[in-house]
């Protein structure tokens, strides 16, 4: 059952069609160092498996090439994945095939935040997701979860989630248990950083950041091709880099943090204030916002100053070839009211040439939170497993 | 002459006993995944052109051994290297053996910052080093430069140094053709970074950071064992994160930028200032807070802060296992100023776990500036080029 993952050499070649294919044996040769038999030999078992095809010969040989190249490609439906982004109140489903294209998905609420309760709820989820078509029970064999907060990956462990209140869940085990899948549990910003590695806009760049704006400010990162996970566990919190001077204080303990100013909370206290308007939610205050109302306006601009400031910070220290930028629902809502603020701190601070990467805006439904945990698994599926 | 370095695993064998040795092969096996019979074949080629010896074996075989492990050893003395550390006012070299232990230094003024004046004393300073010892002549063939600014190793090229008031000049060109050696070039940070990977306090840590505090604050990060270049050419601008708030303006462009609020010309400036002595230097800055000068306590005790700040925005995002805090003349003469407050301030923002990461100070002489330009000199003639 498990995909033909033999050799090193094996996973590199199947990772690149995945990536960056469809792609001629002679060009993996060429950006993998191999040589073309072994590249041969890799693709070898993965055609034979069904996860590997050879399309027709183009036309044009390649340059220097005696004979047209067959340039190898993935088979998409050949296995499929399931990915789950647990929130404290719902949970969100799709499935996948190989490339992380969303085929179905659907939201279950959750009435417990109890380990048990749900893990319960998922697997019914699971079992409807995967209950659309019969080619999905047959061939998907994993289910990727992401949760907020410091996850184990290893040893499938969600150490602390502060939005589930958790600490020590066994996650993976107990999901495994309930839905007979494999599984693997990550963080939702790191999952959600390997979908756009692998599958995304990171394509192809050996360094770039994902920035998460919403209820909390969180980052991804990707240097010389590697997530970076932080020797104590914590890494990415650009939410924490204190742009905002000594005010004001952060849940976190810190002083003038991203995230007590540009964090959902913050903001809707700041209109609140503004608006004198103690019940103020932040739809209202969004609306507000768009309405034009300058106060409300001048609370998103300053949100958007210090995400800006944090950019920069990051970027001075890291130096991402590129920023993606996305968010849940109501980071994205309110995006348009950052936006040009954030362009315009994170280019006032940025150090020479940091200046010169590039920021995307990625709007994206809140089920590609799913959707990266989706690509965890695949990542994970195809990924050499030490012994 | 080269180092016998024919393969990758001949890079391996060699750089782990370079750092890590003695070792047995039966340890390097274990730590390189490699069978020990690849190891003994990689590592003959270094034994016979005398980089390593095999020490006697222990008298303790080791576990489940059958015969008593022979620990192999670099022969520290069979290849030297040169290193010079270029500032806006004087060279300082050295000569290292193969373990980057400094054998011998020496300083020489300059009196022009123009390339081919720089280059010219710099020849006269690297013929004195060498003819301190017959040995060195025959066996020292590589020159390692440290530069402050924008460095293009790959090319030798310094592309921008802004003491130096350089722009493009091709000094690994101009001092090989000087000298008669082979010469990398490499950022002075970085540098410093890599005798800290190699030979120092990063040993064993696959993710570290070292911070440098003195006229500017700068910052060399390894992560995922490799050190962290920017995409851009621009990473480990710690000096430029924002934490002083909209306060004050940096010579960078930005605002609230560490290095406008902790480097040595903000610092003279505010003790100027608080003292009302206009022409105050920093040595007596410094001789006044240490006489218990309330105000230029201050002073120090806020440069602290705003350190200890950025290494916990720099923590935060990249988790580093260590942080070593080093500088030049003026920041070690004062870190005592700034010791606690760098402390305090960096547990008060790290996140969470980030907290655990530990904090050296590594007080230095500002030879170890040159010793780092010899460490790339080292890493460079041990690594295996791309052909």
């Amino acid at each position: 059952m498990p995909a033909p993952l033999t050799t090193p050499a094996a996973a590199t070649v199947f990772t690149m069609v995945l990536t960056q294919g469809p792609v001629s044996r002679v060009e993996i040769a060429r950006r993998t160092g191999l040589s073309s038999a072994a590249v041969t030999k890799a693709a070898r078992p993965f055609i034979e498996a069904g996860y590997l095809e050879e399309l027709e010969a183009t036309d044009r040989p390649g340059p220097g090439a005696g004979r047209p190249a067959s340039p190898l490609a993935i088979k998409p439906d050949r296995e499929f994945f399931a990915g789950v982004k647990i929130t404290d109140d719902e949970l969100i489903g799709v499935v996948t095939d190989l490339r992380a294209q969303v085929l179905v998905g659907a939201h279950r609420p959750l009435t417990t935040s109890s380990p048990e309760g749900v893990v319960a709820t998922l697997a019914d989820l699971v079992a409807e997701l995967l209950a659309a078509d019969p080619a999905y029970r047959q061939r998907c064999h994993a289910l990727g979860l992401a949760v907020s907060g410091d996850v184990d990956k290893a040893h499938g462990m969600v150490r602390y989630s502060p939005f589930l209140n958790w600490r020590q869940v066994p996650l993976a085990k107990l999901a495994a248990a309930a839905t007979g899948l494999r599984v693997t549990v990550e963080n939702d910003v790191k999952s959600l950083t390997v979908a756009e590695q692998w599958f995304g806009e990171g394509i192809g760049a050996s360094s770039f950041a994902l920035v998460t704006v919403g209820v909390g400010i969180g980052c991804g990162l990707v240097v010389n091709d590697r997530i970076v996970a932080g020797s104590h566990g914590v890494a990415g919190e650009i939410g924490h880099i204190p742009v905002g001077g000594e005010a004001p204080e952060c849940h976190c303990g810190g002083r003038g943090c991203v995230e007590a100013i540009a964090g959902t909370a913050p903001i809707v206290t700041a209109v609140r204030e503004a608006l004198g308007d103690a019940e103020l939610t932040i739809d209202a205050a969004i609306d507000a916002a768009h309405a034009g109302d300058v106060a409300a306006r001048e609370v998103f601009a300053r949100a958007g100053h210090a995400i800006g400031l944090a950019m920069a910070a990051m970027a001075n220290l890291i130096g991402p070839e590129r920023i993606i930028v996305t968010g849940d629902v109501q980071g994205l809502a309110a995006y348009d009211l950052f936006e040009e603020q954030i362009s315009r701190s994170f280019a006032s601070q940025a150090f020479g040439a940091a200046a010169d990467c590039r920021i995307f805006l990625r709007p994206r439904p809140f089920e590609q939170w799913a959707r990266g945990a989706a690509s965890v698994a695949i990542q994970t599926f195809f990924t050499l497993q030490e012994r």
